[in-house]
């Protein structure tokens, strides 16, 4: 058994670098620009505690702000925000839904995620009315920030609830990307943990700072 | 702001009896033995503190099993297999994916998950040859347990593999549904938490015990 997932320390420096760290080590870029995959630690296996001191982190960033509800999106963030809800006292976790299932019209907040890539079609996704209300303040969590659509779409459903956004707590922005750019004009805080400059498989990644 | 969700209080009777006192609650039964909805606690919104107690109630029932990774499937398991992993002492959490995205053919373990309803189709489930490794062993987590056909993909991944399956942790077992017993008949652990004998608008759920 790989126990190695487990022994990772990062007491001693700011875990923000550990992230970094963690991201050149187990990190696999494809193409320029292109795919980042840690899907060691973050979106497909997870190192548990290491999520934990993501949702510490992220407290960190947003001291001081309440937060009654932390939304995210499937698949990915779903691990994230439930590992991070302890760190804002618990807070119900609701997670956006990328596939209408049960569910009658009337009953959702819908909103259409845009797609860059070629070989996607924009998709929309839903939440249930039961979930989201007017005046809660809402916490966003996911795990990448690129584009942005996601993260907007995400927004455009707090919004349609009349409920309010705290701000987005983001594991990794390609800062190369215009969605973190785009999201801030509009008044949103987005606090990302690692933003990433440019990658390539020559380079490597290169943080922004 | 609604807290209720984490005002629940569970201590002093077994968490089990608090788990179908809360499906009783506030699940919601949709035609004779068909849909329960229990997305207020436990796979759209989730109740972060329930889900741990879940993860608790999971150690109980294996207890003195070790476990060196769990496995479960998006979405709904995501977040309960999370907040399970700390009772188990942090081993990594895996899910299968449903959408095969940026992978090559032969990096991935494939299982085919049938479908009993006549609107979906069959579809893949995959998880990285990286993260799942011959000899672990290898618990499985999901939130419903009915016709078996998700959790017999993953018990055939995990035997792909060359692992171990060391039992399933089910939140819910549709018991008036075959696929329990006929995982229990491959000689595999299943451990429901609430298993339900029949369901419907009239009647509402009744458990099997």
């Amino acid at each position: 058994m790989d126990k190695s997932i487990q022994k990772l320390q990062w007491k001693g420096r700011s875990f923000v670098e550990e992230l970094k760290q963690r991201i050149l080590r187990d990190g696999k870029v494809r193409g320029s620009n292109e795919v980042l995959k840690v899907d060691s630690f973050l979106n497909h296996q997870m190192d548990v505690p290491f999520l934990q001191a993501i949702g510490q982190a992220f407290r960190q960033r947003f001291e001081g702000c309440p937060v009654d509800r932390i939304l995210t999106i499937e698949a990915s963030g779903i691990g994230i925000a439930c590992l991070a809800a302890p760190a804002f006292g618990n807070p119900p976790v609701v997670f956006a839904k990328k596939n209408k299932t049960k569910n009658i019209a009337g009953d959702v907040y819908i909103s259409q995620v845009e797609s860059f890539t070629q070989s996607k079609r924009p998709y929309n996704i839903f939440v249930s009315k039961e979930f989201l209300h007017p005046g809660e303040r809402v916490l966003l969590i996911d795990d990448f920030l690129a584009n942005g659509s996601a993260l907007n779409a995400l927004i455009d459903i707090v919004h349609q609830a009349g409920a309010e956004v705290v701000g987005a707590g983001i594991v990794i922005e390609k800062a190369f990307q215009p969605g973190g750019e785009r999201i801030r004009g509009q008044g949103i805080r987005v606090e990302s943990l690692a933003r990433i400059a440019s990658m390539s498989e020559e380079t490597g990644v290169v943080f922004c700072d």
